[in-house]
């Protein structure tokens, strides 16, 4: 189970749409199947990739099989994400303060603004 | 710009590392080829591919291409991991009161807890 596995998993509306009913409650494979205009052997078929990415979880209860959202794998995903756009976000607000500060340092006194000529 | 382009876009390994690289701030694309221990006509194509998602933005200065990060479309995915794991919580919560609800209709009184026998 690696970040790719999740992410390929996810890339998928049908796929999507199953984890979005599956985050409702668990549910049989025919129930997830229900909406769709795919044969059961597709739906399956989805249902595996999702399985692969631990995103779906499946339970025997007696004869049954109940489908489960496992939302542990988001966890990783949105750490990631978080940390790029902190990243980001800090990288922007340090040039905001460099442009600031160049600002301040071309204008030796605040009343001097009149002097400051070509700008 | 969908979130199945954003996903399909984040899904690889060479992708992240150039976000994640863009993150520290802007670059030109020889930049940001040169850790990476394949073509640069290879990593172009990467960078095609997260121009799609619009995870990355290209910007001219002079001659130059310079690369810069875009957070935006992380936005649309957070969102919708959000809701599917907060329905997932109050499903896990709602199963959990009904429960201890069921729990004490089995109790009628607290101070009966020795007669309830086989448990």
């Amino acid at each position: 189970m690696t970040l790719d596995d999740t992410l390929l998993a996810l890339a998928d509306p049908t796929r999507r749409a199953i984890l979005q009913r599956l985050s409702r409650g668990e549910a049989r494979v025919t129930e997830l199947a229900e909406p769709f205009d795919i044969s059961l052997n597709s739906v399956s078929k989805h249902i595996r990739i999702l399985e692969r990415a631990d995103l779906v979880r499946r339970r025997r209860a007696g004869r049954e099989h109940l489908l489960t959202f496992n939302t542990a794998p988001f966890d990783e995903l949105a750490e990631w994400m978080t940390a790029q756009r902190t990243l980001w976000m800090n990288r922007l607000d340090a040039l905001d303060a460099m442009l600031r500060a160049e600002d301040r340092a071309a204008v030796p006194a605040p009343k001097r603004r009149k002097k400051r000529g070509s700008r």
